[in-house]
């Protein structure tokens, strides 16, 4: 059949909702199948594919449009990762297409072959030709599309093209007013699962446990048979202990069921139980035997009991927990949404060496790579549906919400890190609609709430931010930004102390300050930086004014961090807290930040690169003795000659001494309630020009060090004359340049945090882009300076920078 | 009432296509309002807009939502301007929204408030607030729409956001698939009308002329009258003569009345006819009087009456007329599809100046402007559906197609220019659905033949290139491209002769060639340049391979105009063509143009820079006496010492004599059939270095005439080596800069064609992305040579030129 220009099947006519055609098998167990290498059932479909960023007409389009930019794109792949922090532009907000041929070859007899979608944004349609297979509607859940009756072309082969949409759309969540960008793209795995006719489609584990019991495990389970086969099964269940010893074995013969059926439970005596100390993980292996063939699925569980007292502590298996946390978007530098499997894992990873226990998944429902690891680190979770800034929406939207918090209770069911599903964020926003006083935010919050309950009752519901419905959640928390959006941080105690009577169960989420990487502040509470108010923060904008914007310096920030950890420390009744967030990320509301669209709260730059402040959180959480000189990054302080500079060290140490220049300053105990920095800081007065600093800390036994070298700058400066540009390092494939603001002698303007705009012309091309402060061609310098990199080519090229009221500068590459 | 998010009105829920909600009232009345300035009840509406290209959630998001670029943007704007011929990115498709606060001030009593568009790209909706207030659906036809009753704020104001869609739909005409950018935006003239509750809708005049006798004038009208008012009203109408003598008079009473309905007619005795060289205009001005109010508009509409012989020429009021055409887009270098009023008015002028009595207005209903310059000027035209490329499609497109053929004979009905309506374009194109047997691509011309001449009877329909229906339209095109993308030219005359029996009314639709402007050829049909397929006009392309492309000159494309003129000359039974295209346009279909996405087939550039052609359809067709040597943009010839050199003159003189430095060549008498040039051609042998030509013609008593300076290079050149780049010419605000490409001898390489990348840092920005031959910083070298200028500030920039095989070159400009 000749394949002409047609109608294709019209989603606006076919297409009613997300729950029609995808989640016909649960997910769980699709990625439980393509995640484990041993299982013939699970292959990768991540090569073969071709992209092409543009709107078509439908999937006939897809295949016979001439001029449309198809290009070669392996997978995972967001088609913002170039340019949700472009300067110059708004990340692409419209349809994305990817197109593959593939030859299916299940072998078994009427099996089923699926493509398993692990998350793509933000509403994705499948087409077989021009064959509408199937459509999601949610841009952070994992879906199945059954390809098995799927059209082919005469030679067999099939034509698979997909269109992500990212476009803005009231009918969905999050909404396009959140404060972060709605990526685009098949952005986490794809794969092929050749499943016999009749397979596993849902494995729940559900443990009760008490303390000093033993835990009764049921293991539950759905099956997939879309052709309603019947006839004898046979079940079999393994369960192993976190140490691989057996536990438990079943085996037992049944009809295939429908629906789904609790198929076994089984005690477990003298449970090793879960925690983050100890994040100990049980294994239940499940196979299905049938006429059509066998399917096995394995999934992981954990033990673990807690209780969330009144006004009061959290407590894991019986004990106290205070919940160290910070947050974590789904997004890196050059990558945007499809963040690699290899950085998630180091981003898992530096979370926890930093002491963190809690981490909130903000705000959607994140990948199984960050559950697992979460399950694997000890990382208790707050996973959330990305009701965020959307109101009461339409009929569609609070459908859409609904199907989405099921669909992700019902995924990330058997994850023992999760304790608490969150229902949203910030739905007492600005503007949007609060509903006409019988669907309202409270009574639809109610309606998620159930739903919640009713998929898991084993887990608490929490919410962020919704004064209308504070008593709505089993968690809540109140918005409290002192220092930040609004008042002063030596008021943190007294604004969270506010909340005690009022909230029955009380965490702290979001809380931190912007701050821009590698710049830095002799004086961060100078008159220059006055406590503000960000647009996208203020609640009651008549009452509010918008106050300028302090220096962003990270000196301001750790003070901050530091102050807040310390108050912390001394409230007994507190459940916890997290951090907003643990790495920068692109947002596309603040295009005026010193890097462009990057929200720049982080304690590590959008690559991962730490901050100052990471050592502030370590400090005071991380077990593993630790000491860190501030200023890594600041390569010049400035002052009168003997002056007296302070030197903030952090440590989580008994004791520090600090050396400068190889001259002791003292040791110095630490001591919490001595802000800042613990007690560990020194007021020494440095040499002109070359200085070094080093710090040694001792906990018990332990001695860590640490130090860092500086100019320090006596020369005043005087107004901004011109810019200099220079080539700083260099490889074959790479140079770094650096540009600085110097005034008319020369001298480097210390406190200037001008914006400067780099650009190349010839070979080269600039590393740009990226969210970062090194990989920004619009930035703001960080102390009267700035650099970015380029790609070298065979041809030289000339880079250029410029900045308002001084010359050009420009520098040849060659 | 609070704006806050809610849902708007959905397009998918509630719009059933075009006719529900738009044409409420007749645009041609519209325009003849918005068009008058004597007409109190229509003002532009041009000014107080902001403009935003992104995709929205709707309504509410134009108004509520942080991050959206919303910029000041005065009407008419295409939000593809600038990027239709960007050569590393293809044209934007998709959303882009306008938004205007408007405190509408209708003093008439139940007066109806309207916003009249006279066309936009490609899908537009209007909104009051979140009120859906209409919808179109068509890039190219008016419509209007009646706001009378849109939602305002509490402080009276109406919140008007405009979304104009041009993403691909396949639901829609013209195909995406088709040669030409679907532009997006408010590119025609939007006008506010205020008019009573009962007003003029349509005024349609239809004249019958007859030879020698009197023509008799049917006027009639359909009232808009949306409250379904009654009573009493009166109507008068003065019609006057092209010299403004009153030609009828009349006044009548009745009743408010329903539907179309002929008002008068009216005889005119020894008529004025309307021709190419008389476009004599009458005037009809009708005015409705009632109880809510007065109104009054003009229409104006010509005499005349045709005849196309079977297998014949074609008679304009009975006199055998030569039809000599060519074909216009709506399309300008930096304003795309919002061609300013006086660029158009400048454009018809140098087609009139050309000789042409004949236009295609491709592919699609073009402006009232262009209409009302053709009927001034005297320009017969073909106007065209763009049901282009599209096949059968589904019903919405079929649907669609029918209704926007409708609209376009009732919108410019009055226009007594209009010989032809053209049913559409190349619907035998490659992979388009031809149908199912029933409803098939025949059949549907089918159904458009009906409906235009239901809709009037008066004119012929057309169709360019469909083999399967070459018997359906009253006048038929087939696809002849001898020289270009087939076959010889030298094979015109034999090609064409074979349609003459074949076809009942033949016209000739579509021929020319590509080429660079600037770029010449010594010897442009040497065996560089053979005849070659393009890619989107290969019709069997398992049978033809794709050859390669040949230099694309001007020499090569003026000998093939100059053959198939001189051979048209000879066809008494030729009733006529029109060549394809006067302006060069941009196409998503031709990245690897020379100009990349440009369609070169203009003879003139994108911005009406003439290139040679233009003076070789003079040649032929202009009246007013005109020389033209060949090659005033062809700075440097070559050839060895002594060798004869072609010198082409083009000219409508019965003689001309030639000059070189002075020295006389002798005279030549013109003769038509003498190709090339029809005798006008002289070879001397040029002096090494500065040599000038000048051409003396002589018509009866008229002298004219022309004069070239160029340098002949004796010295070859070699392999290219280097890019040279200087600047060319110099003002305070830009700087032209060229490139060259030389030996290593420094010699310019005279046949480089190769493809040059410009770009620049610092503070000049590139006037490119205009898609002429100085204004893309990706473009094929003319002759060696390429430039482009650059609009500076007060900073200095650096330029770079890049060329694949050589270094790049960089120049600074201070």
């Amino acid at each position: 059949m000749p394949f002409t220009r047609r109608n294709f099947l019209k989603s606006s006519a076919l297409l009613g909702g997300a729950s029609a055609f995808s989640f016909a098998v649960s997910p769980a167990v699709a990625h439980a199948l393509a995640s484990d290498p041993t299982q013939a059932l699970a292959q990768p479909f991540e090569t073969g594919w071709e992209f092409a960023r543009a709107s078509l007409g439908g999937p006939w389009e897809a295949w016979n449009l001439d001029g449309i930019a198809w290009r070669t794109q392996p997978l995972p792949h967001c088609f913002n990762a170039l340019d949700a922090c472009d300067p110059d532009h708004q990340a692409y907000r419209g349809q994305g297409w990817y197109r593959a041929r593939l030859r299916p070859s299940n072998s078994l007899p009427r099996g089923r072959t699926l493509i398993h979608f692990a998350g793509a944004g933000q509403r994705t349609t499948l087409y077989a030709g021009e064959q509408l297979i199937g459509r999601n509607i949610g841009g952070y859940n994992e879906f199945v599309f059954d390809i098995t009756d799927g059209a082919k072309d005469i030679d067999g082969q099939m034509r698979l093209a997909v269109l992500c949409d990212n476009s803005r759309d009231l009918d969905t969540i999050p909404s396009d007013i959140s404060d972060f960008n709605l990526y685009g793209g098949l952005y986490r795995h794809v794969n092929l699962l050749y499943l016999p006719a009749v397979s596993l489609e849902t494995v729940h584990i559900l443990p009760q446990v008490a303390p000093n019991q033993p835990a009764i495990c049921h293991v539950s389970a759905q099956l997939y048979n879309p052709l309603h086969l019947t006839g004898p099964a046979e079940v079999s269940i393994e369960v192993t202990a976190p140490d691989g010893s057996p536990v438990f074995r079943h085996s037992g013969n049944l009809a295939i069921w429908q629906e789904a059926r609790e198929l076994v439970q089984f005690p477990v005596r003298d449970p090793r139980l879960w925690s983050p100390s100890s994040p100990s993980l049980y294994a239940c292996r499940l196979t299905l035997r049938s006429e059509h063939g066998e399917q096995s699925v394995t999934q992981r569980f954990g033990l673990r009991h807690f209780e969330f007292q009144d006004h009061g502590p959290f407590l894991l298996n019986g004990e106290k927990l205070f919940l160290r946390g910070t947050q974590r978007h789904e997004d890196h530098a050059g990558y945007a949404a499809a963040v690699p499997d290899d950085i998630t894992r180091q981003e898992f990873s530096m979370i926890r060496d930093m002491g963190a226990n809690f981490i909130r998944l903000a705000h959607y429902q994140q990948s199984q790579l960050a559950l697992d690891l979460c399950d694997e680190l000890g990382l208790i979770v707050w996973e959330e549906l990305p009701w965020c800034r959307s109101g009461v929406g339409d009929p569609a939207m609070r459908a859409n919400a609904r199907d989405l918090l099921r669909t992700m209770i019902r995924q990330h069911f058997n994850h023992p890190s999760i304790v608490f599903w969150s229902l949203g964020n910030e739905e007492d926003w600005p503007n949007i609609d609060p509903g006409d006083g019988t669907e309202t935010v409270r009574s639809f919050m109610q309606q998620l709430q159930e739903i919640a309950h009713q998929e898991d009752s084993s887990r608490l519901t929490a919410f962020r931010r919704c004064r209308t419905a504070t008593d709505v959640p089993d968690v809540y928390s109140p918005s409290i930004w002192e220092g930040w959006y609004s008042g002063r941080y030596q008021d943190y105690q007294k604004v969270l102390e506010g909340y005690r009577d009022k909230i029955r169960h009380l965490l702290h989420m979001e809380w931190g300050a912007d701050c821009h990487a590698r710049r830095h502040a002799e004086e961060p509470t100078g008159e220059d930086y006055p406590p503000f108010v960000a647009a996208g923060e203020r609640s009651t904008p008549a009452v509010l004014p918008l106050v300028k914007h302090g220096d962003w310096s990270e000196t301001y920030a750790c003070d901050l961090f530091d102050w807040y950890l310390k108050t912390q420390e001394t409230l007994p009744w507190f459940a916890g807290s997290a951090q907003w967030i643990f790495k920068d990320f692109s947002t596309p509301d603040r295009p005026e930040n010193p890097i462009p669209r990057v929200n720049q709260k982080g304690l590590t730059e959008r690559d991962l690169t730490k901050k100052e402040g990471y050592y502030v959180f370590q400090s005071w959480w991380a077990e593993k003795p630790m000491v860190h000189v501030y200023g890594h990054s600041w390569p010049v302080r400035w002052g009168r000659p003997g002056q007296p500079r302070l030197v903030r060290v952090y440590s989580n140490c008994d004791s520090a001494e600090l050396f400068l220049n190889g001259k002791s300053l003292g040791v110095k105990a630490r001591n919490s309630q001595d802000f800042p920095c613990a007690g560990l800081r020194w007021s020494p007065s440095f040499l002109p020009g070359e200085n070094v600093l080093r710090a040694i800390a001792r906990k018990g036994a332990a001695v860590v060090e640490d130090e860092v070298q500086f100019l320090y700058q006596t020369q005043p400066w005087g107004k901004a004359a011109s810019l200099t540009l220079t080539r700083k390092a260099e490889s074959a494939a790479n140079a770094v340049v650096e540009t600085t603001l110097v005034d008319a002698n020369g001298a480097i303007c210390l406190d200037a945090r001008n914006c400067v705009r780099f650009s190349v012309v010839g070979g080269g091309t600039l590393n740009d882009n990226l969210g970062t402060v090194t990989g920004s061609r619009v930035v703001e310098l960080c102390n009267g300076r700035a650099e970015i990199s380029l790609r070298l080519s065979g041809q030289p090229s000339i880079v250029g920078v410029s900045c308002d009221g001084v010359p050009d500068a420009f520098l040849r590459i060659s």
